[in-house]
């Protein structure tokens, strides 16, 4: 199959294009590189059939993309993945996450393109209470990703029921693993590492939510790809248990060696405006598949943190 | 109080000035008279303080209008509110019903205006299961126009929760009531006063949903708004019973007195790619309040086509 995925130097577009190509799929990964890094696809050609293209899947060129590669399913992974960012700048999400969505249903449509996985978000419940399934409504977004996203799942839903398009929609949860872009994990690792002295977190570190490795993840979407969409299915994804920031900040500090760094909390419970303090969702849906994630929400994070030392030290 | 409502010389727009200027509210509508007309608002001068202004609400000159009238709270109407045309043409609701919602909330954050009435759909729900609550999800809108309305109640939920906004936000069923801009009851006069031997119908006729009378819907948002929104609150709003297209058509055929008049229907179930041939939800909530629509969805459209045959009589 003929796989195109859009943010594929990403975080999880990257990983995801090499387990493509594990599965013997020609990838075409698009990426403006603007979060994204080549570095991260170095071995992927190595892999099997694949190429990089540069550019902003917003751009008028994307639509000749299409016609030339001809994929047969798109992954659209592309997004500001920085969410507090959207706050301080409402056009970001509105143009990175919602109109990079926009943009790439209506080429599959006019390329006829009919297979779409679809990266959405669990910020789009917002401060809804913990444990609800994916049947959950009304949807109040308390951010600008929440909402770009919610709205890009719009999009999507009306495209796939008008046009003939599968789209499968994940909702992911916070997704950790080696080459993060952005997040705590990314975060705490490069500040401590500059100041080994302190940390300082944003919140008052009890911030705890559910905490996703990025094969896990990988291996829920082939699953659930593996099932028709009809034409929308759409997935809440987490792993077992919650992990709080707290225990990140004091896990990175020990993992970096610098056990007598203070680490300073602010007061309010939530990071910044639009996150979400607490958060859990059902999975029934996704498990019910017969997935079963390796690692806990402690496991995932604590591997990254590793590999996200290790990364550190390498380049330093 | 001051109250800006945008697409105010529109079908519900025009409706909605009237009402509010008889509260005694200050009220400036803009419209940019695309759909809107200035005839819609001929009386409002007479009834209190009131401006109209042209100018589509995605303009950077809306940032200097709030500025000037200072509101202390925008209705927001102004969207396409012509469904099947949005599936022809994606742009049209992705710039005229979300992008216009996109400018208003953030013309609101950056000029400090902090209430909000919205006017969203029953289209949301796509083709969801009948008398839903607005508790349902996932919602999978099925037309772009369900499509644009659900990605702008996403962005008001989320400017609600991070600026500091209170939002309410109305789900309308079809409404109806004089000085109809688009639908059913407004093609079929037209219609059948062009070619008075036939009237053709989209769809196979059997298409069955909730009318309001646009009195009744505005009873519902005036009682409502008097709640707080905390800071988003949202309504299903719809009268009692359903009305079919054959029904419709039928009266239409004999308020024009055309009784020989044949009405001929399409083969399918839909009337256009993106219609929800048949829906109702679940109206608790308004009712609970003490809402009680004076007109049953029947009642609403026989009154509505009356207003209209009288009006196409008075224009020709």
């Amino acid at each position: 199959m003929k796989v195109l995925v859009t943010g594929g130097a990403g975080f999880v577009g990257s990983r995801a294009v090499g387990r493509l190509l594990g599965l013997g799929h020609e990838v075409c990964a698009v990426d403006d590189l603007s979060l994204g890094r080549e570095e991260n696809l170095a071995g992927a050609a190595a892999l099997g059939p694949f190429e990089l293209v540069k550019m902003d899947v917003r751009s008028s060129e994307l639509e000749g993309l299409f016609a030339r590669f001809r994929p047969d399913r798109v992954w659209h992974l592309a997004a500001n993945s920085d969410i507090s960012k959207g706050t301080s700048e409402p056009k970001t999400d509105l143009e990175r996450t919602f109109l990079t969505t926009y943009h790439v249903v209506d080429v599959m449509r006019r390329t006829g393109v009919r297979e779409l996985v679809f990266s959405s978000t669990s910020a789009i419940y917002g401060d809804a209470p913990l444990d609800l399934p994916e049947t959950h409504g009304p949807l109040e977004p308390i951010s600008l990703y929440g909402a770009a996203k919610l709205a890009a799942e719009a999009y999507v839903s009306a495209y796939a029921h008008l046009f003939g398009i599968s789209a499968w929609v994940f909702r992911f949860p916070n997704v950790v693993g080696p080459n993060l872009t952005h997040g705590a994990i990314f975060d705490f690792v490069r500040r401590l590492s500059r100041d080994k002295t302190r940390l300082e977190v944003l919140g008052d570190g009890t911030q705890t939510k559910p905490y996703l490795d990025v094969d896990d993840l990988l291996d829920a979407i082939l699953l659930a790809v593996e099932r028709p969409a009809t034409p929308v299915a759409t997935y809440n994804v987490a792993g077992e248990g919650m992990t709080s920031v707290k225990v990140i900040a004091e896990r990175v500090r020990e993992a970096l060696g610098h056990p007598e760094a203070a680490i300073t909390y602010g007061k309010e419970s939530r990071g910044w405006p639009g996150d979400v303090p607490r958060f859990s969702y059902d999975t029934t849906k996704i498990r019910a598949l017969g997935w079963n994630p390796r690692r806990t929400s402690d496991e995932a994070v604590f591997a990254s943190i590793s590999a996200e030392v290790e990364r550190c030290r390498r380049s330093s």
